[in-house]
């Protein structure tokens, strides 16, 4: 099963591309496979930034453009993106939550099924603890999935947090 | 010129095609211009609803979808639309707002230039006067525009006046 998990934004938007279970071909030299098949593997991931001289519509625009290009490279199935997040900037809040709906619609028109997960439920997925920080977060990351040990970006980090709890929650 | 304006929403979406500008063959028996070249007339409205059964998503996708369609159908080359409003419950907010994004995004997919206009500016471009009551910017509309003396629903009477605002401003 291979999804896209996004953490949203049109300044920078963070993205995943994470697959579960085996894969032909991934196997050790003494044969057994590389990957645990109940562990999760990251096949790419990226910060994806806009500049800030643009008008907000083009960069809508370029966000919702590349995540049309990244789910035609991957084809991945579903969608996993965090919930509405209440910004203290009202403006930013708006702005932030129309380019949700650019991702939203524009994984619609790519036939994905999408699945939101709050800020909660990311950290219950991931740490097990309701009032886990954002460094126990993403220390447990790397510990939960392959292939993030290089992953530097918080973007990518928080994508790829978002498509870990899509998993715990759907059980793939 | 021709321009479609949008009064947002996934529950109801208002519709506007709006004209401006002498139409050849728009003449009357005895050979005058049946519209004033100086008064916009309006070509189609209507009033979209999706059901409130449907998962949010899918009342998203359909919205930009039929946007979609009416961009296909009568090629305007601007999209106008209402900016920003504040709803008093939060979470409405924000799915009013990603239901911006899906339009903002599919418009620009559509190739079309977008100007956004505020509550303020649709009501002194349409009454001249920033206090107006809805009352005064609907009576208003039917007198500045030919066209839409049958219209009903409230939001293709805000559709309607977000365009008028937008000539106003633009001067085409």
């Amino acid at each position: 099963m291979r999804i896209i998990a996004i953490d949203p934004g049109y300044e920078r938007l963070g993205v995943a591309i994470i697959e579960k279970g085996r894969v032909d071909g991934d196997t050790t030299a003494s044969g057994e496979n590389k990957f645990n098949s109940q562990k999760e593997r990251l096949l790419f991931s990226e910060c994806f930034k806009t500049k800030k001289s643009l008008p907000f519509v083009e960069r809508l625009e370029l966000v919702g453009r590349e995540v049309s290009r990244v789910i035609d490279q991957y084809t991945p199935r579903e969608l996993a993106i965090e919930n509405l997040f209440f910004e203290t900037n009202q403006k930013t809040a708006m702005r932030v939550a129309e380019t949700r709906g650019a991702i939203l619609y524009q994984a619609r028109l790519s036939g994905l099924e999408i699945f939101e997960y709050t800020p909660l439920q990311i950290k219950v997925a991931t740490t097990g603890y309701g009032k886990a920080t954002k460094n126990q977060v993403l220390s447990m990351i790397t510990r939960l999935i392959s292939g993030a040990e290089n992953v530097k970006q918080d973007d990518e980090m928080d994508a790829i947090a978002v498509g870990l709890a899509h998993f715990a929650h759907t059980r793939h």
